[in-house]
């Protein structure tokens, strides 16, 4: 247990805080259960604030059209009366433990750093609604690569401070590098890094029209340079990293002096420990009993992206009515006050205190 | 068949057009099929409409609050490309025959008046979105009273020419029949009727305060009468309703003359002839499978209120995911080029141009 971090004790905790999680915070909070959510991102919204924030999506019930981004904040705006610091960002789940009947201890790390211990849980029952899983930095396929010094995902103002005026190697050729380029070159000249070389496994960038013609013009001006080519290996001295060894389009490999590493090659979901919290898989797939949304662990509900049940379709709106059938399944169990009949938003004065709208 | 209806061909009827019924049309559409909607109400959005237009719903996912009338609004505006010309309303749909092999063949007829022949479909499946029944008015239980001439359950302005001068019972000591008085009483001397008598079994109404302050009011000016009791029998001349005889709360029964009656009970939900239609029922709810919302009855799909399944909840949010897995299953078995993998609204060309934003 992590000396910074208190034990947080709660009725359900919920993991993944996207459309899935903030609905099920929702469902759960108006059933009177004390919810806390814990996501690996450092914003609420999963897929739709990672993926497309800025795109359309036409298939929410009642609602013609709205970003991902809009979601989100309808989403939390709706959630707010439950999980007012209650949402615990940055942090993965990483060890689960107990049973519904001594209840579930929970640990997490840092989503960047996975030695960093994060808060910890003691919770009646859990939910997962990790989707296709935590979205973590995508990083390079050499081993013993992120345990080096001078190796980074996450470009940060301190991480500016410390690589001032040498030189830099950005990984990537998405939105992703191309964007934290600009962000380094706008850089006052007495935090900015020496030579900024991009990395990138051929000689064409997926990105932006714009940001696209922004690049080509730096590269042509020679404030960035391009090295086109696939790292095989790494080099490093007393624990740091010194250089790559990249092999060309042409086979050829060569030695790229790298004294700083930064990788920018997005996100990618990581299913994370479900397996090895004994919940029975298919496919990948978190196998559940469409009743309930409870798993094949008692007291483990799951749902949304990450399950699989006859006729699952993988869409938000479904995500909301397995939420909402597992809050009542949670709330039949946990709560002897557990009324007979479904009380409503629109007449239920109970419902009412607890939205704060009495 | 009506010699004034056509036969409408279509790939999916929906009957009912509440929420559930208008997101089924909005998810059948987007797949690429042809949707009819039918409902008794004079407009879209059963019970939201009919019960709760101006109340508060606060658990619609990514709607903090809206009322019944919102939801509506919205949810038409979003299954608007597909139901354009499609949405039939005021119409009972009372005969179902066919099958999945052959195609179904539905009758209607008008909710008012059982007798006038509606809309008659040819469809290749059917889903019913019924809710808890077609919300058909409220009558007085005593037997072939609807038949007589001079009954009325609708108070229209073509009905108002009819008994101008004449005397005329309001049955009803709700919102409904207050309502009804009130519009009467505005109408013009030439259009007026003569003395105007509600009948209520008590001497209490029940209506909103200044509703009920308004009755009041003209109750002791005389503007009004009142009738206390319950009408037991019925008198009538050639057809035509003369008198019915009232039971007071004294149990001495007294004679109400009666040319004409206007019965505004508020509206009751009528199951409808889904037995009739071989659905297996039970506890009056339609049995489906929960992974195709598919009822006993091969190719009629039913979803919303109307139906049971393990860990069924009645809300609105529940039937948007029953329509939706209902639209897929239908999709499956109807069309041949259905999609081997799940598209998305985000980012599928496809359903870009169906949705007319392309």
């Amino acid at each position: 247990m992590p000396d910074d971090h208190t034990v947080i004790d709660t009725d359900v905790l919920v993991i993944g805080a996207g459309p899935a999680g903030l609905f099920q915070a929702f469902q759960l909070g108006l059933l009177g259960l004390r919810v806390d959510l814990i996501d690996a991102l450092p914003e609420a919204g999963g897929q739709c604030a990672a993926l497309y924030a800025d795109k359309p999506i036409y298939d929410i019930p009642g609602i013609p059209v709205c970003t991902g981004r809009e979601l989100t904040e309808r989403l939390m705006a709706q959630a707010q009366p439950f999980i007012g610091g209650r949402l615990h960002l940055g942090w993965v789940i990483d060890t689960l433990s107990g049973s519904l009947e001594s209840g579930f201890a929970l640990g997490s790390v840092s989503a960047q750093d996975a030695q960093a211990a994060g808060p910890a849980f003691q919770a009646k029952a859990v939910v997962v609604a990790t989707g296709a899983g935590a979205f973590l930095p995508r990083s390079l396929n050499l081993p013993g690569l992120s345990a080096l010094q001078g190796v980074h995902h996450h470009l940060s103002d301190a991480l500016c401070a410390t690589w001032a005026g040498q030189d830099l190697v950005v990984a990537g050729g998405g939105d992703e590098a191309l964007s934290a380029a600009a962000q380094l070159l706008a850089l006052p000249s007495g935090q900015a890094p020496g030579r900024i070389t991009l990395l990138h496994r051929r000689a064409q960038f997926q990105a932006e029209p714009d940001r696209l013609a922004q690049a080509e013009r730096w590269l042509a001006e020679g404030r960035l340079q391009l090295a086109v080519g696939l790292p095989t290996a790494v080099h490093s001295h007393d624990g740091r990293i010194t250089a790559l060894e990249v092999m060309g389009p042409d086979s050829q490999t060569t030695l790229l002096p790298c004294p700083h590493l930064l990788i920018q090659l997005g996100l990618s979901p990581k299913l994370g420990p479900l397996a090895d919290w004994g919940l029975v898989l298919a496919r990948k797939q978190v196998q559940v009993d469409p009743a309930t949304f409870e798993s094949s662990v008692a007291g483990v509900h799951a749902v949304g992206d990450a399950i699989s049940y006859p006729g699952k379709q993988r869409l938000i709106l479904c995500a909301f009515h397995e939420a909402t059938l597992a809050a009542h399944a949670l709330s039949r169990r946990l709560q002897a006050d557990h009324p007979s009949h479904l009380l409503y938003t629109t007449t239920s004065p109970v419902l009412h205190r607890r939205l704060g709208v009495a």
